[in-house]
């Protein structure tokens, strides 16, 4: 009986302060003109960029400026890869040419000056290209145009099943004697900007520029092609990989009054692609991570454990700074009980993804009923997050927090995901979601 | 045994039946680009507008070309209120004039010719105004200020907690002899579009001017009387209540193969407010009723009750459409088993409002599993929705789509309210939802 009436005690004041948590997000959340900054003033932040340290700087002053308790810098080299200022594509049918927008897709290398002109052959998958043969390939730009699956419901499941064209279409057409790769841009829109994405070259294979193409030029340039197969494509880029720059994790943390030493991280990836203000990918993530800490802050709370607000650096093309801030964790013996990412975009928070024994998974499911008042009510499946993921190596539980994705890939990795892209009631509700599950593994633990 | 496995094998039947419904939608979906139309190429609809007849000519023509059995119009006497040319205002503090945009109430007077120039009055509540008497009132403009409580996660809950301020405030304030009402705009966002909408004035109180005040006004409004409380307030509008206009329901119809004379209808209204395309209130909530009917049709169905999408005339601001159906329905003896209304904006869908007796209810929530893929979680709590309510009456299973309410009120009954806020996914998700709900009903019936 003093079991049960503990938890019941317990719950009501886990509840109440939940409540709070809530309350102070809703009314007076900061995240919202933290984002308008980092979106707006500074704007884009791919790794090595001016916008990322100027990104650096910005929010480490934000945490002092919320008189956390330290906030520093981690160091930690990043790929440095940019655009440059030529990008241009035609489909060239007979004598009709009709200019496409296309991006260079991220880690890519240009192509020769003047570009390059070749026949176009269209694929869905890399069996289908196999199939082809060099024979077929040889000398061609390959063109991957197999979409996201509209019909999966989570966006991300479609994605997962896309992305492959974009991350090694290039190595795969390569391998066959391809001179280029134009990959479909991953969203299930109908739309006019391309979306950009990293891509890697496979060791050994042919190194080919490759670029995404809008999915209306993909729809456009598949229908010329039915229309007539001699049909050729043209572009021309002037990406280039410059050497690795030093650039920064950025660290806001609240002392742990009982348990210093141990740890609970939440953060988001502060950098973003070269083209778009990067507002759902992830300054979103970025200042929920901070406005989550902050609001604990805000409501006297004194933690148990050591509680982190991590701005990762590098998500985008290379994941340096996650491995980073996994390396000095485990160097200097900080333990990790928990790790939360939100990285999803600033959407309505739906659930928690959690990685980790089944016995942390049951612990963390049991605190369901707190989160059911807020619409959360997913807390289970799904993962934890590329920055964190280094982590787990350590034993750490991780957390994804899973806000509603329908509209996530109509601005991932485009030039309009912007400021105004992002609903301030969404953005707080996610920041208020991963402080109040900051706050039930500060107090219970996770074991 | 023979019922568990004849249940499971339904079930098995019903989940097949609705992922094809969800993928008819997700794959070709036409909801979106019928919006499109009735957004960017007619605009707002408000009731005895060119672009409501419009409206009604066109959602016609849609069920034509779909090929519904029947698409009829039903003749509707509307309320017919014109905003006019003339609408001002201004902050007067001292010398200091500043200009801040409103809105005319629908349904509200005009001003005299050249304004209403008054002292004015903050209160916060209808009791806050009585206490204050007519003797503080009189002569004065009233300003209602009593903010939308951000901290409800159900943003209907707070416009609830808010909006009689809107529809009352003007009586409430001419009894004690003010001589106009000034109110907050109905959103929680700080912005400079006012939220406009419905107001009326109660039998015998002094008729006075009344109009929104974009919240970012109000809180200049709110500030300025705080540093001087004998500011003044300016405002003009020349609105007016034109006489009675003709105007139509629309209805298109799949006949029922073994029940025709029982319906179950599905809609959304026509109508909108005069200066915004209506997009999500409630263009959204009209295409995804034609298109809950379409996919059916489109995957072979073949209903045992007649399916009405049906498109109601004048929510907005008298309800003339639900009122003159629900007579129609009970004059005709076309009963209703069930009416679905979709008028909550065009976002992910979470649930259904359920109004029925508590085992028309148990029946429904029974169906959650088979909804359960698909995000929707929340069968049950909520309303049904304005137009079908009037079928109430003749026990009819009144069902509300509920998609995700957080960024209803940035768009509601304002000029943002565009083609451009709604997502095409999650529009289709929602047309599906309803879909999947009509199915169910019509093959199980709801006692």
């Amino acid at each position: 009986m003093a079991n049960e009436s503990n938890a019941q005690s317990d719950y009501q004041t886990d509840s109440i302060f939940i409540r709070k948590i809530f309350n102070t997000s809703l009314r007076e959340g900061k995240s919202y003109e933290w984002l308008r900054h980092l979106t707006q003033q500074i704007g884009s932040r791919l790794s090595g960029s001016e916008g990322a340290a100027k990104a650096v700087i910005y929010t480490k002053s934000v945490m002092e400026q919320e008189q956390f308790d330290k906030v520093t810098l981690q160091n930690v080299m990043v790929p440095h890869w940019v655009r440059g200022a030529k990008e241009k594509a035609q489909i060239i049918s007979g004598k009709q040419k009709t200019d496409v927008p296309i991006a260079a897709l991220g880690g890519s290398v240009a192509t020769p000056k003047g570009g390059i002109k070749a026949k176009i052959i269209e694929v869905k998958s890399f069996q289908e290209l196999r199939d082809l043969g060099a024979e077929k390939v040889k000398g061609k730009i390959v063109f991957f145009n197999r979409p996201m699956d509209p019909t999966k419901i989570n966006t991300f499941e479609a994605y997962a099943g896309a992305v492959e064209q974009r991350g090694m279409g290039a190595s795969e057409a390569g391998k066959l004697g391809a001179v280029g790769a134009i990959v479909r841009s991953m969203t299930t829109r109908l739309d006019d900007v391309p979306h950009t994405g990293s891509m890697r070259y496979v060791s050994g294979a042919p190194i080919i520029p490759a670029a995404a193409i809008t999915t209306n030029g993909a729809e456009l340039l598949s229908k010329t092609l039915k229309a007539n197969p001699e049909t050729e494509f043209y572009f021309e880029q002037s990406c280039e990989t410059l050497p690795d720059a030093p650039s920064h994790n950025v660290i806001g943390e609240l002392k742990g009054k009982k348990d210093p030493s141990k740890y609970i991280a939440v953060g988001g990836h502060l950098d973003s692609w070269d083209f778009a203000q990067g507002a759902h990918d992830d300054g979103s993530g970025c200042v929920q991570s901070i406005e989550a800490v902050r609001i604990l802050k805000a409501l006297g709370y004194q933690p148990n454990n050591t509680l982190r607000a991590v701005m990762f650096m590098n998500e985008e093309n290379g994941l340096k700074g996650g491995i980073a801030y996994a390396d000095s964790a485990k160097s200097k013996k900080e333990t990790h009980i928990a790790a939360i990412e939100s990285d999803r975009g600033g959407f309505t928070p739906l659930g928690f993804g959690v990685v980790g024994t089944p016995a942390q998974k049951a612990r963390i499911a049991q605190w369901s009923k707190l989160f059911a008042a807020y619409g959360i009510h997913e807390i289970g499946p799904g993962g934890g997050g590329a920055d964190i993921g280094p982590l787990a190596q350590q034993g750490t539980v991780l957390l994804g927090l899973i806000p509603d994705s329908q509209r996530y890939f109509d601005y991932h990795h485009a030039s309009n995901d912007k400021f105004e892209a992002v609903s301030k009631r969404e953005l707080d509700l996610g920041a208020a979601a991963m402080a109040a599950m900051i706050y039930l593994i500060d107090k219970y633990g996770v074991e």
